[in-house]
């Protein structure tokens, strides 16, 4: 089963998805560092000036990479938890830079292999708020410098994509308190995916 | 005027492109390496293991930045002519590891902006001849090393690329003498593209 959580930087996915995998004993992964080949092309992504279409070719190769080196082993082992995955690439890239969607949902199946998650919790939250949170961070990277605007075209493209497919989607409201979005977040594993909690 | 050079490695590709582009002061460009992002991910290429797709999602992101922030400023002062563009990427990926095709022409499409070159010199010869060739080279790189059968593919899908574009493709006989396929390549630019040589 691959349980996948997304939202806008600082929207608090990374330690909602590692308290979960703690939690269940599930796998964590996190993209696009997860593979040797990966980690080489996150340093790039993060440091290099590139074109819009370069950046969403980059995620996608680290992704490929990933899905077939450590995903799908994983996922016949047991349950894995990423942090971020498909939905990422068309808020950010299709969304977000107004790259063509029709053509970011070929890549995705592609780069995937048409593998799905059957669960995405969706942290959502006012870019405010989010931005307010990794202002505090030390050292901002090529993604995370872009503006409010961008951000915004980003949360937007979440949204419209979890209400087009509620069947697997998940909203969350990232303002609450850690401990409650924890709390949230494990009852809808257990009632979506009948895991025992 | 976009005139692309296109072969197996070891069919003489390299030095016929730089020879015409000294003839006709025409801008000469090899992918990937021709950014500072190509070669970095050339650098990976080369050197990392990797799936099929990612090694293509990879070729494909550096083309991306490369037609935006190299070529097409090149070919708005002049004619360009490239070692290597879209043919290599259906001929190696497409042909000799078996990915979708259509997926890789949408790609191109994609990474390109659809930008096609008016004329393409495809240097065919045996694969055996290639090979016997790249076999005097020090250090050979990830795909260099893949073997008669590969390549047997690649040239085949050349081959099948050529054919089904006559009206852009010009195959010259790559077991000619260098001087021989240099005045051929110099005669076929003269009367495809009515440049006086």
């Amino acid at each position: 089963m691959l349980i996948t959580i997304e939202g806008i930087d600082g929207s608090g996915k990374t330690t909602l998805a590692q308290a979960l995998a703690e939690k269940f004993n599930f796998t964590y992964f996190r993209e696009p560092g997860a593979t040797i080949l990966g980690e080489k092309i996150r340093e790039i992504l993060l440091n290099t000036p590139m074109f819009p279409e370069t950046e969403l070719l980059l995620f996608s190769a680290a992704r490929s990479q990933f899905v077939t080196e450590k995903l799908r082993p994983a996922l016949e082992e047991g349950h894995v938890i990423l942090d971020r995955y498909i939905d990422s690439t068309m808020a950010y890239q299709g969304y977000g830079l107004g790259i063509d969607r029709s053509f970011i949902r070929s890549l995705n199946a592609q780069a995937t292999g048409g593998l799905q998650p059957q669960l995405t919790i969706l942290l959502d939250l006012p870019v405010e708020t989010a931005m307010s949170r990794t202002g505090n961070r030390i050292g901002h990277d090529r993604i995370e410098v872009r503006g409010k605007n961008f951000f915004e075209l980003v949360r937007e493209g979440y949204l419209i994509t979890a209400r087009a497919n509620p069947e697997r989607f998940e909203i969350l409201d990232g303002t609450l308190p850690p401990e409650k979005i924890f709390t949230e977040a494990i009852c809808t594993i257990g009632r979506r995916l009948e895991v025992v909690i």
